[in-house]
């Protein structure tokens, strides 16, 4: 395992600056470069799953290589070329080498009216065609004659080595029970729906790896949108239902606004769901709040599926569909900001430490109270005015002994510190210092219920 | 199996006409006549039970033949007889053949000081007694002086051939689980609270049979009131435990309202109990709605009892207790109205075809989302402008991938249409076109829940 | 079995007045000796629990006896005798004979600033040590010069016979579900946090003794505070989560209050719990309300530790810390006042009585409606007037068949009378007419649910 560097905002900008380049897709070769790259910071374990799989419902399509992708107008001049821009091209086009009419060529021509100076992204997965995308400036303003398309790409099946590729590590903690943390990588050169997923997900490795103690493990994934999650979930989603106690996909964190959004899990009752609007009030997060829906949104769709419900939910800043570069080539460093992602890892750290102690845990002493007094702590002299005037339990040292016992009282493993503050009448906050004198004192531990429970 | 020719207004009206004058009870010749009346138009399976058997708490009596009754004052005048009226005599009356005079008759005359033209419907299942019904402005007006009391009735033994009858079939549908559809045929000459039931629920199976689908399998049943019901569940209730989402007894569904009402099963989350109240708000289907009491009803007592709490409700138009006529002769086809009987199975036919969606189904492909692109339920080629400009997929194509995503999302065999809707921001027949894709596709199967569930 | 005379409020007072001066403490001759005095009222089973024996997290603690506690002022005089008051010396104090100047002496006395005349009662049970308790007048003029403390104390381990001394008993209802009355003793002379628990439990003995019949079984504890109930559960916790439906901690029950006060158990959703906040509004019981704390109070703390959860609630009426005198000499006869504990135990027998009838019982006929007729308990001839007119079953008869109705439907094992009592929009004591008359029908039964669910 590589001891990955520091990462500082400079460090995310230079990946940036390499990563955005590549010609990414859902398989191929721009993804393992982009893993490669990204593996220099965060020690991913690779996998892969042979092209024509079948996973669940559907088939791991052929790698996509793709070599050259140009487009000549009837004067010779170049229209779109695959060394300018990787939106140039349908992503998974098939090869061609054709010239034809502008009327032959208009199917496979992509332009956004509404936006005419952009290049819109535009893929064709799972059914084989081939196309350019170019600004609806130049588009509109096409003349007739002969054209020329060349692109020349390879879709690779499984026989041959084609593959989609996705990487995943852990930092462990004191339990087995973990959060998932996660982002995809498939989207060629866009800036805030692609890279300031992995970025910030790099960024919160580097962050947590340096915590003096972690009470979950943490697992780490990336992998491509949707099929990718599928790939994950085939290979590992057993594991996760043993093992999660909730996750976060990470999408879009750069961009305008000030907040982040957190999108609930399709149980609305996992841990993040319980946690994040009561952190949020009581300890001024800046999340503003979505449900959950299944007809957008990211990987947390797969997770959620009804035959895992995993408890998954989704953190983003600017959303899909509320800022114009949405899968277009707007969407670049310019519109993310560095700085966004930088600020998105923070906040998201902090979420992350402050549900440390906001789940369930278990009272490891749970017939009658345990005897505090011979842990030092609780008062061994008994009288009146040892709690009104001893120095020893001042008003600090009573609540602290009185949130202590809130703990103990309710940590059968079900009931998490967000309804136990509730009852004590405090922050969900305040519970932290009693709970870690508990685990000190081996009264106390981060609750592992079994499968399919959900904290 | 009979095919049942087609049943309009006239067939139900010729129905009642013949139903009407028998001398129907809880067991005997007049409740074997009707229910081979109604076998002409639906193919009731004949069952039966032995007069004496021990069914639960109860006793099945003995069966009750009644051939002669007639009351004829001093003066030689008949003042009541069978003959002219089913009502006339107190149903399961014992035989005599005696003279009396008026203090000794008093006791056994019945009348209605309030209705003093009508005739009161009296009974006597489970105390030998006779008497005799009559309008009480006859019945105050009586000289002094030796009346003759004439009543030819047998009470026959489960050994001699004694026994209660009853009836039930099924409409098989794409599904096991079932829907109960129940009425009761007892009293004699009595029309809303009689006959409205039993020609309700044989138009129904007349539209049912018709319809090109079914997904629940319909089990129409008919039996005398309460202690049919209950012989019904001692002979099938573990079936019915086994198989049914829900049930509706029907009973009063004719008379002056112009809605009908439903009365919720005892544990008030019945499919019915669920899909009603919002299918009648949303769909304007003009249902009343009242919760479930055990003091008054029909058998939707006996379906609720707590060791079968089968979610069975109950639907009428003019509930006993609402109109003057109940249980006396001033309830006959006037007040009754065949033209409201037919509004009535109308009404409720369209409630259960509404209710086909309303329940919980079944994703099939659970684990991640079913890959809709391959089956032409969703766009192989992605990009932004085509969800907002593409001819396929404009508003409706959209409105149905979302629902369709909405179903599949939470079709967890648990969570009802009710329910999906509401998060789906939709009404629950918007979510009918996505069901029937998903269904055409094998994405999705109508829910069938373990024996004790309830939908 | 002694068959205990009755207890009027004269016995009380006898009673009080010899329990008050003894020393008691969590162990010793003290305690054994009170333990002896109760048992001439309420017949006891006593056990013991050897000391440095490991119960859950604890240590039982040896035996404390002490038979001498003198300290002297310079000048000879007695400033503190074990003689003249239980709370001189601080409770479970080691063997001294020493002179010591003032300020050696300092850490030794205890005195109440805030309350100048009174005594504190102190004690150290779990750390070893020695001290003297007096008036802070006194204290406060103490010259300096040379005093001598005397303290004839042994701590008695178990192998030489220390112990931990306790008593319980029951009082057999038809059912085996048992409601646990729980007081403790342990504080020497103190009056209302001592001894108003044990004498109302004593006094609640008496009363429920002479009931005619009892549906639940009553078991009767008595221990000292804190140690001796979790010796109790670690003895008998078994047996109380297989057997319990509720319980009440007896503590503070003289005072200056009109009214009592409750305080729920853990869960919320005991027996008592459901039934007090209802009956006093419906019957004027005058009950104030608590919720669970886990931060104070006495043995309920222990009963519902989440490795119980016995659901045992507690009854007060002055609550500790509302009084001057907690804890220390105020806390006398006159404070406590034997009239008062009188009225506590008159409304606790009351309440005791409306719970009978406020669980959760089980139809014996579940399948189906009973036949009530064959019973004497429904009409037999069925008329529509009769239900008008018949004198049998004027408004009352029919609110009684009603209330039979709704009791026998909804007894399910898992619904309260609390909740039935609404549903049939009557006062929770309204059922219990229909109770009675079902359970002589054998029809009905309390409840027995399996270990874990709570009534």
């Amino acid at each position: 395992v590589v001891d990955p560097p520091a990462i500082g905002p400079d460090t995310l900008e230079a990946l940036f600056d390499e990563l955005f380049p590549l010609c990414r897709s859902i398989t191929g070769p721009g993804l393992r470069r982009s893993l490669e790259i990204l593996r220099r910071h965060v020690p991913f374990e690779l996998e892969h799953v042979a092209s024509g799989t079948r996973v669940f419902d559907w088939t791991v399509p052929d790698e996509w290589r793709i070599h050259e992708a140009r487009l000549w107008a009837p004067d010779g001049k170049k229209l779109a070329d695959l060394e300018d821009s990787t939106l140039a091209v349908v992503n998974y086009s098939g090869p061609v080498d054709r010239e034809l009419s502008l009327d032959e060529l208009a199917p496979h021509l992509h332009s956004l009216p509404a936006l005419p100076d952009a290049v819109p992204y535009v893929t064709s997965y799972y059914q084989r065609s081939w196309g350019f995308c170019l600004p609806h400036r130049v588009r509109a303003a096409l003349p007739q004659g002969i054209y020329r398309a060349l692109i020349r790409a390879e879709h690779v099946g499984g026989s041959h080595g084609g593959r989609l590729d996705y990487g995943h590590c852990t930092l462990p903690g004191e339990s087995p029970r973990e959060i998932l943390l996660s982002s995809y990588l498939c989207h060629p050169s866009l800036a805030n729906n692609e890279l300031s997923g992995p970025l910030v997900l790099a960024s919160l490795y580097d962050r947590l790896r340096r915590w003096k103690r972690r009470r979950y493990t943490y697992r780490f994934v990336i992998h491509p949108e949707t099929i990718g999650s599928l790939c994950y979930l085939w290979r590992h989603g057993d594991e996760l239902r043993a093992r999660l106690a909730a996750g976060l996909v990470l999408t879009c964190l750069g961009g305008e606004r000030d907040s982040l959004s957190y999108k609930r899990s399709r149980s609305g009752s996992s841990l993040f769901d319980r946690a994040i609007p009561v952190l949020d009030e009581q300890e001024g997060l800046g999340f503003r709040l979505r449900d959950f829906v299944p007809t957008s949104g990211s990987d947390e769709r797969q997770y959620c599926s009804p035959g895992f419900d995993l408890g998954v939910g989704q953190i983003a800043r600017d959303v899909y569909g509320e800022y114009a570069g949405y899968h277009n080539s707007l969407d670049d460093k310019a519109f993310m900001r560095i700085d966004r992602l930088w600020d998105s890892a923070e906040r998201i750290e902090r979420l992350l430490l402050l549900t440390e102690t906001s789940g369930c845990f278990l009272n490891l002493s749970p017939h009658g109270e345990p005897q505090l007094g011979k842990r030092g702590l609780y008062p061994n002299l008994n009288s009146a005015q040892t709690w009104n005037d001893s120095t020893d339990w001042l008003r600090d040292g009573r609540a602290l002994r009185d949130r202590m016992l809130y703990v103990l009282s309710y940590s059968d493993g079900k009931t998490d510190m967000i309804e136990i503050a509730r009852r004590a009448g405090c922050p969900v906050t305040a519970l932290a210092p009693a709970i870690e004198r508990l685990e000190r004192a081996e009264l106390l531990t981060l609750a592992n219920p079994p499968n399919g429970a959900r904290t």
